[in-house]
Formats: structure tokens, C-alpha cells, sequence
């Protein structure tokens, strides 16, 4: 705090650098102090273990970690930028849902304190028309293509995908969205200048030009299994529904389902093949009522959307028999396929007098579908 | 009716058989009349033209067709039985659901006047215990390998497996449940001496041997349209559960779990990829809410079977991690997985006083999962 980094930056944009780092966020009772005090004045008294006595075995250990300054560096060496709850491009509505109550479930489902990130998004329009898209890492040829599918058709109607950057599904979406010319997103579970997966580097790079890298997670910070459940949150927090593509039995996607419904969004999946462990999970979900079934992407847009965005029907294939009353297709039906049936053979074959299937003969044979030679009559095929 | 088979066979037994044939079945006036009167009494009446004025237009078309003789000689050159709800085998409690209100719904909703049966397999035991395995006959190989699973699934729970004889999903599942010796019923849309489909003659002649054909039409009556949707309702009441494999968005078997809603027994559904036509009828459904989604076998005798028979849950594939407490998982995590970390670093990336690590570092150690070599730590990778 006292190195030449707070000259350099703003001492508000320094503290909450310095604050991000001091304790593995999120962390409830060091937002509450920065909110009852204001990031300078936390950072100092933290700085100078003159923090409340709650908060200090959770800031112990990194209090003196003075990198503020240089995440700063690194961040803007990257273009990119520090968002904090004052600014206006703060996604507050999004992360209304965890001050709801949310908290008071999990030491974990809180709003992060800042945000690190790069692109040129803004993430409260992005919140307000997105969708994840979540799956395994360890998916099908049948889940990626679903979930690029998926991904271009939200990107057709209008919606940000927000996914996790990871291999697999996660790739997929990103990757459709950047072929489709979308706005893509992705959550990251380490530091902005830490890219992971290491064979993502390109991909996180392009969706960085367009869209936004995001993570809680100051410079530098490597990723950890808890990391990624903790990432999860802001995936679900970020999006107006979470659907999930494929997912295993044990899988991160089914985590970020669950944030998704603490915070009241919609869970959608996709159903797979039985046969499928991919799809295990999804199917475990729907089973258990946590996800809605859907099939393609007019149907998360009609969950995600505003209301009235209605998917349309799936058309049900007709055949000419359709139009046709009760009677004709009785009638119909009573007729030989070769050969030829009298007036009387016909009605007793349908069970129903003589004088009932004349009417119905007559207009079948209007409509094509029966003829009479000699006065026998029998289906007419049409190629 | 004044035949030398009136002589042949018992009067009751000839007035049932003219009596399945003078109306197209179901015919709830019909079944009023011979209710009120009984079978001699209402077959006499028919013939003679003495009918109730509201069965005149359902009987008129039939009522000179004296065949009953001849139809009980085709049952018996087959070994067959001409089933009759005053048979003690006349599965009642499973046709129960269509007097329960059903019936004022749909004019079909009728229990049968009469049974034509080949087989050994007695219908009241097979109704007690059985599942319908319904689906499309434009089945894909996923689709068969599911129906047959199931079907044998099925069968080892003791279940017989109802289904329509036909291609496709009806036959796969006929096909498993004799391969596992069970019991397997095909309910017919057409006269029982009337093979349909015909490259499913050996197929229906097996199920004969073993358990049951059956159909509410007398012999020789061709299968038609109406005929398989009427025909649904009965494959629908003998079981307990329906459960649809494949079906399309067109599809009989959508018929067929139609009337088990309508009969109050409980539908269930398998997905598909999402990109198979053959599986849209059951996503529809699905979505709908009016299927629950099964993945085998296990589930859906959770749902027809006793109260109690319980599919096992998954297991759900676990890591030592999972074990480990929440302060273990967080120093492991800080751990790194070459070179090695002072108990000072790994606190300070767990973001935990050094002297909360030990005690994990301690455990993690003897569980195998860490290593220490000159005072640094990191994790022990095992094969």
C-alpha cells in the first residue's frame, strides 16, 4: 500500500485491487466491511490488521500481499479493466437474485466483491438477454454439436452465451457464438492473465476481442477445484437460464444448475441417448424435476426470453385421411386395397347401414381417394 | 343362429361369438343390452330385429351374419378360448379404470364385450403384473436395443411385457421378453387366425405358445386405422405402466399412453438425442409433462410395481477428495503438483493462517495425498 502502484492508479481502483486479493473471495464479512466503511479506508485498516475481529482469520494470511498496483499493470497491460459495484456498467440486477435471501443458504452465494475483466461487453446488457450454456468437458461428438447448435440459434435471438471456457461443451457454445458473430462470455475460475485450459489460449483470446473474459480472481490466481464451483455461481448469476448440454453423473454443470435455481433462473436440458453416460446427469435432472426438458433453441429462448417469445409448434406430418370426417374414414378404411367391394360389402365391413356409406363414398371419390368400376369400389393409391 | 353349430356349442358361448361380431366393437349400446338381458337373450333379439331402437343403427349393417360357428371352429383348430367377462380369467379389476368415468369421455372407452384368445398366459394374472413397451415401428437400432433391454429388464422383475405385435419397438420387445423365457402379450387389431404384419407370423405364433395373442375382433376381420387406435386402449388397460421407447411425432404410441392417462395408470417415456425424428413424440410428451422419463428398466418398475420395489439410485462415481473435510480439500488444492511449497505459501494460497494448515497437512499425508521433502509440500500423484 505503500509502494509506488499508489501513486500510479486511483487510491479507490488500488484498494479494491488490494482487496480482491486479500481474502479468497467471496467473502461475506469482508464485503460487509467495505461496505460499511468504503474500499480505502478497508484496505487500509486491513492493511494495518486493524480490521473487525470477524474478518481476521479470513484476511490473515494474504494481508500483507501489497500487488495491487501490479495486478493493476498487468490488467492494463491487457486492456483490460477493473469493474467494481460503483460503476455503472455493474450487472446489479443480475446479482440482485444473491442478496435475495441466497446468502443466508450458502457462505458462497454471494456477489463478488470486483471484477477483473477483459473485452469489450458490457456485462449489464449482457445479464439482461443471456444464456448459459454448461456442459461436460468430457463430451460426445452429439453433445458439442448440440451445444453449437444451441449456442448459434441464441446468438440468433439476440442472447450472449455465457459459458466457462472449459474443453468440451463449454468450447462448443463459446466457439458458435464467435462463428455466429454473437457476444460470448466466459467465466474464468483463475486469474485474467492465467489461460486455462492452456490449449483454450486462442479461443479465450478471440472471445476477449468481441465479448468479455471475466473472473473474481486477481492476476495470478491458478485454478482450484473450489475455484470452479465458485465460478459457477456468476455463470448462473450472469444468465437469464442455464441450460445444460450434456453433463455426467458427477459433473461441474450440474453445480451451476443448482446455482441457477437458487437464484430462481430457469434449468433447461437436453436430453441424450440413454446409453449415454454424457448424458447421465441431464437425464437425472429432468427425473428429478430440477430442469426442463428442451430440444432445441426456440424452446430456451421461449424460458429465457421475455414473455410472449413463444417457440412454434413442431409441425405434426398430415396425410390426406386427415381431413376427413368420422364417417369417411370408416368408410375408407372398409375398403379393399385391389378388387372391388359392393355398396353392401362395404357397409358391413364398416358397421354401418347401407345408406350411411353412400355419402361418404361419394367424397372420398371427389377427394381421389376411393373409385368405383362396375359398381365396386376400393381405395385409390396416389404415388 | 339356427346353424348345426348352435348344436356344436354351448348357447351362451354362440350367442357371445354372433354377438362380438354384430357390432363394431366397442359399442356401448350393445354392451348395455346384453347387460340388461344377457348373451342368448340379446343375440336372439338382434337377429330377429328386435333390438332397442338405439342399437338398431349399430347392429343393422351385421345382424344376418351368422358366423359364430364357424369363428368358434377357427378358435378351436387353434387351441384358442373365446374369453367372456363371466370367465373368472376375465381380467376385471384391469378393465375397472374404463367404468371409473373414462368411459363418458371417449365413446371408445369401453372395456371389450368379449376376448379372442391364443395362449396359455391367464389375463387377469398378466394384468396384475405387466408393463406395456410401446413405440414406433420406424424405430432406429437405439430404439430397438432400448425396447429389448427393457423388455428383458422387465422380465427378470417378473413383469410380462404387453405390446401390438407390430415392427419396430412393438416386436423388439416381444423378441427380448421370450429370448428371457418371460411372459409377452400382443394385443391384435385384427381377427386372432389374421397375421398382422405378416413378417411377424412366427413372432405372434411364439408369443402363442407361451403367453398370449389376443383381440377384441372375431376371426378373419382386417386390421384398420380405427382398429389400432381402438385396439391402443386395450394394450393400455392389461398393464400397469405404458412406456413409450420411440415414437415420432405421429405416432400410435402417443394413442397408446393417451389411454393409460385416460385409465389413470402411469406413462413414462425414454429420450433420444434430440436430433432423431424417431424420439420427438417422446420429447414432446416429455415436455408436456405428460410422460415421466425412464433410463431403464429399474424406474419403471418403481412405477408399476409395489409400493416399495425401488429403483437403486445411480452411483455416482467418487475420488478420495471426496472424503476429505473442507479445510483438507482447500489445503490440497493449494498445494503444488511439482517442485514443493513451504507451509507459508500453501496457507497464503488457501487463504488460511498457516497454523489451520498443518492438521490437514498432517492428514493429507497419511491419506497418501500429499508428500513433504525437506519442509515443502505438494500433492502425491498416485497411479
Amino acid at each position: 500500500m505503500n509502494g509506488p502502484a499508489a501513486v500510479r492508479y486511483d487510491a479507490a481502483l488500488h484498494a479494491w485491487a488490494y482487496l480482491s486479493r486479500v481474502a479468497e473471495p467471496p467473502c461475506p464479512e469482508l464485503a460487509a466491511f467495505v461496505e460499511r466503511v468504503g474500499p480505502v479506508q478497508a484496505a487500509r485498516d486491513i492493511w494495518a490488521g486493524a480490521e473487525p475481529a470477524e474478518l481476521s482469520s479470513y484476511v490473515g494470511a494474504r494481508r500483507g500481499l501489497d500487488c495491487g498496483g501490479a495486478d493493476l499493470d498487468a490488467l492494463a497491460a491487457r486492456d483490460g479493466r477493473l469493474l467494481t459495484p460503483d460503476d455503472p456498467q455493474w450487472p446489479y440486477l443480475a446479482f440482485r437474485s444473491f442478496a435475495a435471501g441466497a446468502g443466508s443458504v450458502r457462505r458462497e452465494a454471494r456477489e463478488p466483491l470486483v471484477l477483473w475483466v477483459l473485452g469489450p461487453a458490457r456485462l449489464d446488457e449482457v445479464a439482461d438477454r443471456s444464456v448459459a450454456v454448461v456442459g461436460t468437458r468430457a463430451c460426445t461428438s452429439y453433445g458439442e454439436q448440440l451445444a453449437a447448435d444451441l449456442a448459434a440459434g441464441l446468438t440468433d435471438a439476440d442472447f450472449a452465451v455465457v459459458s466457462g471456457g472449459a474443453y468440451g461443451i463449454d468450447g462448443a457454445a463459446h466457439r458458435a457464438a464467435l462463428a455466429c458473430e454473437g457476444t460470448t462470455v466466459a467465466v474464468l475460475a483463475a486469474g485474467i492473465d492465467v489461460p486455462y485450459p492452456s490449449g483454450h489460449s486462442a479461443l479465450l483470446h478471440r472471445i476477449s476481442l468481441t465479448g468479455a473474459l471475466l473472473t473474481e480472481y486477481p492476476p495470478g490466481t491458478r485454478p482450484a477445484r473450489y475455484r470452479f464451483l465458485t465460478r459457477n455461481r456468476l455463470v448462473a448469476a450472469l444468465s437469464r437460464a442455464t441450460v445444460v448440454v450434456e453433463a455426467g453423473l458427477r459433473s461441474g454443470a450440474a453445480n451451476t444448475a443448482a446455482w441457477a435455481r437458487m437464484l430462481g433462473r430457469p434449468v433447461c436440458a437436453l436430453p441424450g441417448p440413454v446409453t449415454s453416460a454424457a448424458s447421465a446427469g441431464c437425464h437425472e435432472m429432468l427425473r428429478a424435476g430440477t430442469a426442463e426438458l428442451v430440444t432445441r433453441a426456440e424452446q430456451v429462448v421461449e424460458v429465457a426470453g421475455r414473455c410472449g417469445e413463444l417457440a412454434e409448434e413442431p409441425e405434426h406430418p398430415g396425410t390426406p385421411l386427415d381431413e376427413l370426417g368420422e364417417a369417411e374414414k370408416r368408410v375408407y378404411e372398409a375398403l379393399p386395397g385391389r378388387g372391388g367391394a359392393t355398396v353392401e360389402e362395404v357397409a358391413r365391413d364398416a358397421a354401418l347401414p347401407p345408406q350411411q356409406v353412400l355419402g361418404p363414398l361419394a367424397l372420398l371419390e371427389l377427394s381421389g381417394l376411393a373409385e368405383s368400376r362396375d359398381g365396386r369400389w376400393r381405395i385409390c393409391r396416389r404415388e
